[in-house]
């Protein structure tokens, strides 16, 4: 599991200089990475890493051939359309890229001159998916949302049994998951009226987010092996923010007995740059269970997982209407919550996943469900917000919404603070829809 | 879709003596497509094809420079350690590529000289899985497997509503499908004995396999676009054995309310051979949803489909016991169905999956979902045979089962006949369970 070290010292300056700017998602102790190309280009897809506005483009740090040992290794590895390759390479190489670049892009760096040629600003590049994600798995962490989502499709049975004991989660699909961005038809599909006699065919009428978390699993492990909880998080290469898309009303008459399908597996858009789980060594926090209810199974306990398990990782989501953007008024906050309310902390989530042998792969994703707060205004999906479409929410500029609207942009922010460590933050994640086709 | 042509003439004849036998799964009728290489050979995996008791090297057949047009073209993209590239060519390369080799293959073609020397024994060779397969669904396709687990997992309320009206399906995981001779440890997870307080941890103790079909797509469709179900079987490759092995104590525990999840993702077994759509040409048969029963909605009807979307392709399991293989005693069968009483069709999965947008990459699967016909010797799974587990199957040599043990291997066998067209087979699906870990 990562420690602090020097590349998380708050006293740390760039020679970027957008990097030391206040409020910056970026600043040197973060380096998350990507994939990026210039806009509008034919440039091979490559890793590049976040400095202030800045992108340190490691093609180029590779061609100067400026690093050398496991960095330079894993620069190279890093240098290709797909980072599965460096994923997979593990906690050594990721670690030794880290620290290799957090010394040469520090004020003073002897390496300043030969890098400088290396940055393209993050205005003049377009992203791609960081890594082919084979298998993708979304959780369902937040027993806040649990609740509230199990008390509009269950009325009488909202918690179910297995929650507090099992992680749940479900499959989903990889081949529909798009970088920032991504704008996609509003999904059409069946649905039935509590009221009606049969379902009927059309275009979604309760389009929502969800507001998440992916983690982006690094090393893998053979098909029958587990991954004891002591271990996991060295599987964890870093983190992203994802929205989950979900069709309310397709999902509604789709879920039972399987799960959800085609309400979540027309579009799920993840933000370009992954935070390493070395980045977030500072807003780790205590893991606890409360007493009231059932303490996990053994291989779901540890001390260390107990002691740094969960991250305080804040997010928020903003809703952009055509209106706003044809009035230039800014997005509207819809909530703010924290990963730290999660019922079950990412080391969980990895070992559960294999402990029955089922194989990870370098690059496959975990969702960490909708990350909703205690609080009914910290949910993080409109079909909460809205109590199931049963009230309406108003927006900043006085617009109204139950679920999104074609046309509408939504926005999710991610960002870390800690006493005596700088903010880093995630970026954000871009999503629009479009008319049903 | 496919139509009958002279690749299917029941007349043909090949030079390769034992695609002439009676009884075997490979005459020059069939034509299935496998990713071989020699056994314990560093070779590369390229394609291959089956032609009684070979292998046609389509490695050798590219060297040999034998084939022109869109027929070597294709051979080209199936000179490959994974398939996809030629899958996503499509109907018109399919078909160029079977044709060719159709008669390169037939008595008396002149490239029989040429060819000889690109057959290599099936009994010498190793398969790889076919392609890299991106995403799998699993359906469920088979209302008497639906009723009869339904009837376990809920007995007040077998057949949920939305059953007649949906293709019921969920997302599987890709990384654990493993090629016919997998072996894998028992898996080990959480179950809840129902007088029990609370679950426990430990190897399951009803491990079962499910008897289906594997469907591969081809061409894929763009995100956001829906596959018309007139243009549905266009995009679909072709069709493998399939073994969703299923950890039924793990699955009644965990798959609320977001569907089955560590009790499958274990391991997945297919076929090493891929039966193309083609090939299945003769074995159509009508489709035809009973009058009592809700009639599709319009997405889902067609013409086409009613006259010729079902399939008959019939199947059947074994077990074969350590006891068994140590007494060189036979496999003993399990049960016999076929893909004909499947409730809904190939295409109707394909446009279902897709109305909502969700795009598809060549290569990708679907699972037909376990295919008990309607009498209770026609199950699909132990789970069913068993009655829940509730009734001893007695085997051949005596033995009893209710659940597998380890050891047991599981033999899945795929045929289809028709009046005035030979017999074609599948090969098979073997699987070996290994005691936990």
């Amino acid at each position: 599991m990562s420690q602090i070290n020097e590349t998380h010292d708050i006293q740390l300056k760039s020679w970027v200089a957008s990097a030391n700017a206040t409020g910056t998602d970026f600043p040197i102790q973060n380096l998350p990475f990507a994939v990026f190309r210039r806009k509008n280009s034919n440039e091979e897809f490559r890793g590049g890493v976040a400095i202030g506005d800045q992108v340190l483009d490691l093609g180029a740090v590779v061609d100067a051939n400026l690093l050398s040992g496991d960095a330079a290794e894993a620069a190279e590895a890093a240098n290709a359309p797909a980072l599965n390759e460096f994923m997979g390479m593990g906690q050594q190489y990721w670690s030794a890229l880290r620290l290799a670049l957090s010394r040469a892009l520090r004020e003073g760096s002897e390496l300043q001159s030969s890098l400088e040629g290396a940055l393209v600003a993050q205005d003049d590049v377009e992203y791609a998916l960081p890594c082919h994600i084979g298998d993708y798995t979304d959780f369902y962490t937040s027993i806040y949302h649990a609740t509230a989502v199990g008390s509009l499709f269950r009325p009488d049975n909202p918690l179910l049994p297995n929650y507090k004991w099992v992680p749940i989660g479900y499959h989903g699909r990889s081949s529909s998951i798009g970088v920032s961005g991504q704008a996609f038809p509003r999904p059409k599909g069946q649905t039935k009226a509590p009221d009606a006699d049969t379902p009927s065919f059309g275009p979604c009428k309760r389009l929502d987010y969800e507001l998440e978390l992916g983690i982006y699993l690094g090393k893998g492990n053979e098909l029958g092996d587990s991954i004891a909880i002591k271990d996991a998080e060295d599987h964890v290469f870093g983190f992203c923010l994802f929205n989950d898309w979900s069709a309310r009303d397709l999902q509604a008459w789709e879920y039972q007995p399987l799960g959800p399908f085609l309400a979540k597996n027309f579009a799920s858009t993840v933000s370009p740059w992954v935070v390493t789980t070395e980045a977030l060594a500072p807003y780790r926090t205590n893991w606890h269970r409360d007493e009231n209810d059932p303490q996990p199974l053994e291989y779901l306990e540890s001390t260390q997982n107990r002691e740094s398990g969960a991250i305080d990782i804040r997010m928020d989501v903003l809703l952009e209407t055509e209106k706003m953007r044809s009035e230039g008024a800014k997005a509207s906050k819809l909530s703010e919550s924290s990963f730290k309310h999660s019922y079950w902390t990412v080391a969980q989530m990895v070992t559960h996943h294999t402990v029955n042998g089922c194989n990870f792969l370098p690059g496959d994703m975990l969702g960490s469900g909708t990350q909703s707060g205690p609080e009914h205004e910290e949910a993080g999906s409109l079909l909460e917000l809205s109590r199931g479409g049963k009230e309406t929410i108003t927006l900043e500029n006085g617009e109204e919404r139950k679920f999104l609207e074609d046309g509408d942009k939504v926005i999710m922010r991610g960002w870390c603070e800690a006493d005596g460590y700088n903010r880093i933050g995630f970026g954000s994640v871009e999503g629009t829809i479009l008319p049903a086709k």
